[in-house]
């Protein structure tokens, strides 16, 4: 049936396109938003143009923002001196959760994985380096919290070597995440321990 | 984090309306959507309008076609004599899938269901009966295909009710879906069994 219409096999293809999104899945969601009203249905459209359009990278730690600066780089009342390393804004977003982190962040866009052809200069580590090395730089710890997989780890040890020269003080959470799993889905009571409990780089630890 | 990027929170709250998707997959699903090249989101928006412009119900059997009549009303190949009565254009799909039925359609958009609310002049019953006893109908049966559900069974009990005055043949698909369950998720071969070995509805036998 699908293939005599066009338009509705082109929603379907488009909800696939989307990670973990199946034929039938896809299906069903084009099939809910034929049924929308014309509103809703625009309103949807335009929440993605309008999302794609004004969300960009805060300029400094590569947040997601609406403006130059995301506002947590703008928050006088965060300190400033520390940086928190994630591998991405979900994590960031985690991390927030907590509301325990009064420090910065640095958002990699990814880990370094050979497997994958994610090399260093594709994630955000010269622009992390330059914020350290920076003139009028403040920082004075890197927490590199880069989730716990072999990817994670090898980032954190790549940038602990990079960090090192600049003489800030490198840590990374403390054990307490479940050892494979992610960031993004670790309960927030874990997250705090691991955030209280953080310990210094050690390279002979990995 | 969310909270301070409404573009984005509107995003994730589209996601969210709809079926089966909860708020963790509309995170990952609006996220997925921001790293799409402006190019690709705008086809995603592009998409949504489209297929709700130019999607609309058959005049004749309430199919989803891009013109006045579906393509199975006008297919001059298929036998117009046969109508076989379905309660959602997915159910149409499924059958279409089969490619041994060559009858036409009635999509009723839904089942009475006292429960919802659902009563059946809400339904597009009207136009079927119309359809069965216009002057130059062709109609000489009518498949009841709703679903083996309390509801579909009450449809297909009242329809056949409704269209006994008219004499033409009514059947329905022979049990070997799985009762409980709905055509759209029957395999093909059982959907081919159930068509092959349609009966005759009797009211003694609901």
């Amino acid at each position: 049936m699908d293939e005599y219409l066009p338009t509705l096999e082109r929603l379907i293809d488009q909800f696939r396109s989307l990670p973990g999104i199946g034929r039938k899945t896809a299906q069903r969601l084009a099939f809910r938003l034929l049924e929308y009203p014309e509103e809703k249905a625009r309103a949807f459209a335009d929440a993605i143009i309008e999302a794609k359009t004004h969300i960009r990278e805060c300029e400094c730690c590569f947040n997601l923002s609406e403006e130059q600066f995301c506002r947590i780089c703008k928050d006088p009342m965060r300190e400033h001196e520390i940086v928190c390393v994630v591998e991405g804004v979900k994590d960031l977003m985690s991390l927030e959760k907590v509301r325990d982190y009064h420090g910065l962040y640095h958002v990699l866009h990814g880990v370094i994985s050979p497997r994958d052809g994610v090399t260093p200069d594709m994630l955000r580590i010269d622009e992390l380096i330059n914020r350290v090395k920076a003139e009028d730089s403040v920082i004075n710890e890197v927490i590199l919290a880069t989730n716990p997989t072999i990817e994670g780890e090898t980032t954190s040890l790549y940038l602990s070597k990079l960090l090192k020269p600049y003489g800030v003080r490198i840590t990374r959470l403390a054990y307490g995440i479940p050892v494979g799993g992610g960031l993004e889905y670790t309960d927030e009571n874990t997250l705090l321990r691991a955030l209280k409990g953080r310990t210094e780089f050690d390279l002979n630890d990995i």
